[in-house]
């Protein structure tokens, strides 16, 4: 893929069904003819921003997070640009997964790390900093300075069983 | 499931195929004799250790973490007592995922949170605290006083390129 002018169909993202749909019915909800802004992973992907490449698929590709929190710091995302885990097809979650696993264990292999956190983050709440949905495979070493903060609540068990039966799948 | 003795097989993890063959070849690498403790996870799995369970399937599982850091955070761990997502087969680790995107959207509807957080830890230095892979669904709020320490040390693009040479898949 080379780097082209990404042309109007880029620029002017959702003029296609969706505006066409808006256009007919001009009493609905209209926000799919606002331009969404490419993501700077979307610009990475068109190579119109340099990156270290690792993998690409139809689905998902993975590059060096700039940022390296420790050599090997690798992100995998998806093509699509979509915002948050919750709004992709199950099977595409279970690809950009399955892809950030078999990263993992290259990098496990070939830097030795002490540990291994994989952190997929969503909205600014939630620690996402750029809104297209990735997954921060981050190799570990002892004393690496990367920390977590967990306040632990502990409720008894019938309030876990409450809050359970809220959710059961 | 009942909660039933789990027996000689469960007391004494490896006593199996593995020692058979260790037995045939007694100067191979003999560590499959070793007992695996039962994790807390296999034993809340086996109904040995209440807990507020929300899925289970032939591959995964998933309760409410005891510590709750928030109202709905849940844990996705597989049937099979193994310590890192790197030593699970790729569909393993895809269907782990998988649920746990399909919880994620179940606790994003039904709490309502600002943020999803999901962590996948390995080893103590990747913040693994139970030696049995698991998935933490995090939903997040602002100011829920959940925290991460984040030292980017942003390299210069070459040696990016450097590193990636390294872990193509």
């Amino acid at each position: 893929m080379a780097m082209t002018d990404p042309g109007p169909r880029q620029k002017f993202r959702g003029l296609g069904v969706g505006t066409m749909k808006a256009l007919e019915r001009p009493h609905e909800e209209t926000e799919l003819n606002l331009p969404v802004a490419d993501s700077v992973f979307t610009r990475i992907l068109r190579r119109e921003i340099p990156a270290a490449l690792v993998y690409e698929d139809d689905t998902v590709f993975a590059f060096m997070d700039a940022g390296q929190l420790n050599p090997g710091h690798v992100l995998v995302a998806t093509r699509r640009q979509v915002e948050t885990v919750m709004e992709l097809e199950e099977a595409e979650a279970a690809h950009l997964f399955a892809v950030a696993q078999r990263i993992a264990r290259v990098v496990w292999a070939e830097f030795r790390p002490d540990g291994m956190t994989l952190l997929q983050a969503n909205r600014p709440a939630g620690w996402q900093t750029v809104p297209h949905v990735h997954v921060h495979v981050l190799p570990r070493f002892e004393g690496d300075g990367v920390g977590l903060v967990w306040p632990r609540k502990e409720p008894p068990l019938d309030e876990l069983r409450a809050i359970a039966a809220r959710i059961r799948v």
